[in-house]
């Protein structure tokens, strides 16, 4: 029973279904396709507007590549100490946008604050000696397990903007995020002011897809050379596009993270009552990073539970990450077998 | 009925029933996982070495990360002047090698040769003023449809080493090539002198699945952060691994390969009777360019067959390609309608 | 007696009075010096325009610079097969502008055509696959030592303009080419249609001093940042100044360019009557290609005149320049050598 | 009487003098002449080794290339979370080394500590998702006015070898750290770790000269390619070599920081004793950040006095720089105008 990292999942059935039947024919190759063209307009409707949308198949592209239209070279992106973009994906910010710096901004809860981004614009001096910042990314869910709620997305953009930040949305758990607050996509992204999404699937229930969403349709100029150059267009788009086929169709997305949520409140509601228990934030989606007495971790390992010690391999902190397909069973075995060695 | 690209077609049976399959059972992210070791280790055992070995799922990415390998940011690559890299990747290569420059040699039949090689060498002027060659790239198959023999790429693998540069084999349709001559794939790379192979397997019966291939091995180092920081690397590679796992077994990719160069000569011999046809170069792998009246290019594009006309748009030279599951009904129908218009 | 190259020349003596007498005071750095804003103002002056100008040290980073904001790194700019850019900057195009494709034109007595850039046009596949152009360079006066007529530039511009590509000049030669044409500044650029020019003076008596001149300063936009990070804003930027003060005044530019092509002419003027002499190109500005009898060439550099072979070393074509203190005597000398072994 | 920078200081007599006599012959361009390779040398006797020498006319230049040598585009630098690479050269190092991440450490009287750097290294998680460090970067003297001794640079450079990173010194005022030391070069680089050094002269006399200095002989190679292509080799070279040639004779280069130091040791002592005065870091070379009463500051510039109010340009700590020209009678002046006020 793995509890490491919703990766480790694989896809939900009615996905592979829809790659068996996008196999039939012949299609047009690079996205050509009726089927990438239906995914694109399905993503608008989910999103009530008239997006630029563009499929990928990692995370790291769609955040990358999205970043990289908003700064040139010299300039700075904003983000989190401990972004997917900033600790996760290698340079690839750097990469793909040529140069350009990531800005940390200070930790609460997981996530960034207007206040924040405010104190840290007021520390870059405006000088043409020092990397100007550009834009500001923000993820949602966040890496530490909560979720920003709407009037803290809209303080944030709305700060964005009077500096004249661009915003992106790192959201390769945008439905974790989306189900734990219960509203709309559009009012999680544009109506809050985010201009463009890495709007992530493979995380929950596919197998690798991912889409850029473009808000503000302006950036999105070039972004079809960005991804070619890349090497990010699929020559078999289809089988991304199947993929979102099937995703976004009965509302599978949606029913994914509801029930991964679901088993993470699970998992805390059980794990709370341990004696030394500790969680470092609120758990409001799908992963969450908590302390447990030594013995208690050493005997979870002893029966078989597989996660991740976060920070120090000897340390008592975990992080565990419930997915679209964990049982219940499985979280209810992990809490008897923690609570077994308290 | 499709002859505009093996992009067109979809997978092979066995490719999709593999990823069901794959699909079953959790597994480790990032290629951490046995089906990944073992499509590398079945990689290794097909080339007789003790290579390298990197799953992607573009082609454009698989040659880009092998020549970012190859060259410094202020080198050059030889390659022939129409080479996929060349024309038909958005300068992906400028942007994996940090802005290398490709250098064209000339063409004979869509290959280059040792002593075009030569004299492109001695056409650079060893100074710092200059951008100096390291590495060179050649296509098997060619883009032109020919296949280059074993001693034509010994000979120039030979002249490259004299000269002290790198040598990349661009294999995106390798078992195309392959099966024309007949070889071994070992014969056919590290022991006529590629360092570096990009093999291909996308356009010949799976989804999206290439490898890059280290004979050299020391040219390996550092490429596993070159992938990541590219996001090439899959967080559910297991889902490459499953293709190349069914491509690789009960020699798939040969019989594929085997069948789509067999489909091309049929056309080749229904079409070569026609009068005034003329073919650009020898039909040797599955694809082929051809100059038909315009009458019959026309009547061809009235009957329902696709295809690209080559260059100009409203040109008579034409390319078709063939694939693993082309037809030979297809085919015959296609022969038949020329035919009938010639 | 050295006919090498212009860089083999010191500095004009006003030049370096100019340097002398800007060291007396303390100044802002950075440029924002009093003597830095006169110069900006006075090369607008003679430019007729309002343009935005930027000093840097070497003609590299000016044509570097400037092509950097004319293109996307995944563009290209459309140029001379032995352009500058292309053969003696190392890559410094590529490396500047994030790795965009310098595309190559015909020659024409060493410079590009108005049809010659169409035809080049023609050959882009118009796709996402192709690295698309955004930019053209041409240079005045050529590396050929050919200059481009008024209505050669107007007719090359109008041509890219219709190609919605932007035009650079390399000035790395402009007064030589100037003063061969006779007209103004403004005609040879912007009145032509020359958006961004690289106003060379190292080569024409100064040190190290080259301005970028946006007369389109809407490509400006961002110029300062692309200069510092690239490590070209100088702290001493008066000592840059300082130069084109001198340089700018009392038409020391115009004077120098004008000693230089007279002494090309004598030389040519002298050379013509050998022989089996054969100059490349007509002479123009300050240089010359010419293929002389061997021993002449032996006997020339045995009398210890010191030249260029031009591509082989061993061959009989040299290139010979003048630079603004080339003295008359030793032109003279060089042509009665010439002719004693002939 | 400007303390703003020792970038606002001219060059010394004998500098200026230099570049006259290097003007009256002509010499081969780009660094084939013998006053560069003289000058080559005398930096090798000087810092009693054979060091690889390339001269450059800024510092951001000399910084950037070094720095693009220690790291893969996908590694990292440590530094100093104020160093002049981070904070000042508008991602020059980002840019040079395509796309390398800056790491910052804590900070100690403007110093990083070996304690310090391997707290920064504990940091790292060692896997392909994270930018994993190649490198360090240490200013001497610091940005903050201080000064590394011996022993503090050997802990470091022992620490960075046994993680296996390279080290780069910032010696942009390399003179006012050694002359306040009053070690020998070889002490305070090679021999106590050092791999590469930006020795710099523009802030301490010269106009625009920077050696890049390798003790490291292996980590030169293709430097020559790298610093052609970012422009940086001059065509004039011996200009750049003139400089340096009457730096580094009768020990001007000492002198003048020697003087620089003095300067600041006199300011220091006349300003402590005003009452609320504090300064931020001891004061070891030839600058300072004091925070005096707001009535002084204000009275200061009221007397015409220039210097950079610090961070906050309403604040009262306030940075002053001498430079090797700078008066004692100016100092006194200053001195006396802060305490009428006080």
């Amino acid at each position: 029973m793995n509890f490491c990292s919703d990766n480790a999942a694989g896809a939900s059935p009615a996905i592979m279904e829809s790659l068996l039947k996008a196999n039939e024919d012949l299609a047009m190759p690079y996205g050509n396709d009726p089927l990438t063209l239906s995914v694109h307009k399905h993503i608008c409707d989910i999103f009530e507007c008239d997006a630029e949308v563009f499929l990928v198949a990692t995370g790291t592209a769609a955040n990358a590549l999205s970043l990289s239209v908003m700064t040139p070279p010299w300039g700075g992106i904003f983000c989190h100490k401990d972004a997917h973009i900033e600790v996760d994906e290698c340079g690839a910010p750097e990469f793909f946008s040529g140069g350009a710096k990531l800005i940390h901004l200070d930790d609460k809860q997981g996530k960034i604050t207007a206040s924040g981004l405010q104190a840290g614009w007021d520390g870059i001096e405006k000088t043409v000696h020092q990397v100007q910042p550009s834009g500001l990314s923000i993820t949602q869910a966040t890496e530490a397990g909560t979720v920003y709620k709407l009037d803290e997305i809209s303080d944030i953009c709305n700060t964005a903007r009077e500096l004249g930040l661009h915003v992106h949305m790192d959201g390769a758990r945008f439905a974790n995020g989306l189900t734990s607050l219960g509203c709309s996509p559009a009012d999680m992204t544009w109506k809050a002011g985010v201009e463009v999404l890495s709007f992530g699937a493979s995380k929950n229930g596919c197998l690798a897809a991912e889409a850029v969403v473009f808000f503000n349709r302006d950036l999105a100029d070039g972004f079809t050379f960005r991804r070619k150059r890349a090497g990010h267009l699929l020559s078999k788009m289809r089988f991304i596009s199947a993929q979102f086929h099937a995703y976004l169709n009965n509302e599978l997305w949606l029913d994914n993270a509801r029930h991964a949520n679901a088993m993470a409140t699970r998992l805390w509601d059980g794990l709370r009552s341990i004696t030394g228990v500790e969680f470092l934030n609120p758990v409001e989606a799908n992963e969450m990073f908590v302390t447990l007495p030594a013995r208690v971790v050493d005997g979870l390992e002893a029966d078989g539970f597989q996660f991740y010690r976060w920070g120090d391999p000897q340390g008592t902190l975990i992080r565990l990450v419930t997915a679209f397909n964990t049982k219940s069973e499985d979280v209810d075995s992990f809490i008897k077998s923690a609570k077994s060695h308290s």
